[in-house]
């Protein structure tokens, strides 16, 4: 039903198929869901954000799960359906409780509200908050 | 500049005063910022917005700096500069280190990049993502 | 500071300049905002928005103050900011107070947080509200 | 299909059936629609928002027919499906004939169209404009 | 289900006939697609909206297909379903093959991710880019 | 003013100046801007962002140009400030047109309309345009 039909394991090339093992092996699954199978069409772009999420979403400084909160809010913000189901699924996978998942979902609301208020307002940024006031 | 003036102290109602005070009180700062004075014009709102934001904010399954993470995606996803700013300037109050600050924009970046990607392909939702599929 | 300069009267094309007189006569002022001075330098789609911008904001089956309202909700909704202080002004001379400013901008908001609520949850559209079900 | 599933009245706390008989109650008929049963999982945000939508949607200095047109126009803005459904329902059930659609639709789709072409074009706003302009 | 029925032939006014007759002989088809049936509510849009996109999309400085290309990357960054399928399509039809619908894709995932990174970030616009810098 | 400093030649890392120096060749100037100075703060995020967008831009099916127009469709449409001067004068310099560019803004303006209209009309995609449909 996409603009581009979802590729089988048979119908992708071979480069594209390596980075569906990279997922099947990354994610202990054989199952490689159909965002991946859509990109598939261009191998390059398939390898290019594969490996740049893959880069992205590691540990670091904030925590994988805490990672995948902030994507589902910008998925949620940019009203991409796909993208919230993806990434609240991920999300549950990496531990997220229906607790955090109520929470995530008020700040969320909370968010696109005072977005709109402030946007209606027009209120000028205080110079306190801009960088170059910092010390 | 914006929509509406900034309301001072002395030009604020007495009940949008008493939310100053509120304001000064949790943050204990002198200073109210100027989203605050704006929505000083309709003291209702503003009582019901303060009241609201500090439920949603508090400490709970999420801690309040990933939850001030949360907003920050939020609010660049919905182009909202002033949001932007002060949140940002409210994390790095909270602990947001520079390197917390690098990954969260390198997580939005990702996200309104595969945001992007998947709405132009169309893809349908996988049936294991959704939650009518859970046992 | 725009991605065009804004065009004089002087050097504004006839075609252009016939429009600024509209605008003028229309409403009852030499002044001619900048939008109308950037859009001319392609003075075709100058014309085509300014005749189509008044037939569509005219009185009908809506008043022209709530046919601004509405304008101001698209424009925050969609984070313009020149569209937003425009049709501001705009709402303000035909007769918006400041207690139905107010109520706008709650209801935005209002608007804005639970169309985040529904996107996070991914709420299937009820069979009663579809057009084909009506009798 | 949701990220969450539908509470029926029998898996529905006490504290979100409470809400359900409100929203009966204030709309005289027995169905509870998909959004609130799926905030029912939160009641806490559940109350939250059914208390804070009927205060802000009660009559005021605008009617209740144009805050749904307002709701409309914010919801289609953010490109809501389920909000763009349930308000054209509740305006229509509140009033709003065909004509009155047709030319709220007409205003959405003029102030998306010169949104668009001010944000192109970085039109910088004119100084009256501007709230601080005013005598 | 739509929140308007999609009007047939017999259902359509007079005037909305003529414009469905225009896009048949325009398109070399007798199919004239649900968009349109949509719009006949209000022939004086569904007119206007018809006659504004044939001269819109007419060839010019650019051609027809980059326009289409133009077309389907301002659909997806506003998360348009229906535009993206039926803008797609016009593509195809128009020459786009499936290596140009790969690089357009990643251009539109790029360039989402750079606007997200600069939004926030809030970097200030440099000098050199504005119009008024120009000699 | 921005939610981080911009950092000169002299602060920014070894690995943020080499990509510096990549900018400068790759366009034959000696002027940095202030996106890639805003960025230098993770060098990481810098090089990536630097690699995937010369990688993304360069000449392919779609010409240089085409993607510039492209960038700026999706930037205007997101209302990034930075991204739509940036890119405007991008384009310039490869080689738009004052005729170009005001065909670009006639087509985002016309998508953002039609957008809108589909998505208040909440219009069902035709079969025909899926991709499944394709023999």
């Amino acid at each position: 039903m996409g603009t581009v039909r979802l590729l089988s394991d048979e119908e992708a090339s071979a480069e594209a198929l390596a980075v569906f093992d990279e997922i099947r092996a990354a994610r202990g699954t054989d199952y490689v869901n159909n965002f991946w199978r859509a990109l598939a069409h261009d191998p390059g772009l398939l390898r290019a954000t594969w490996d740049r999420l893959r880069a992205v979403m590691a540990p670091g400084a904030l925590d994988p799960l805490v990672k995948e909160l902030i994507y589902i809010a910008v998925s949620t913000a940019n009203g991409c359906e796909y993208c919230v189901h993806s990434h609240t699924a991920a999300a549950r996978a990496k531990g997220m409780t229906a607790e955090m998942h109520a929470e995530l979902l008020a700040v969320i609301g909370m968010a696109a509200q005072t977005n709109a208020l402030v946007t209606g307002l027009q209120t000028p940024v205080d110079d306190m908050f801009k960088a170059d006031q910092a010390p």
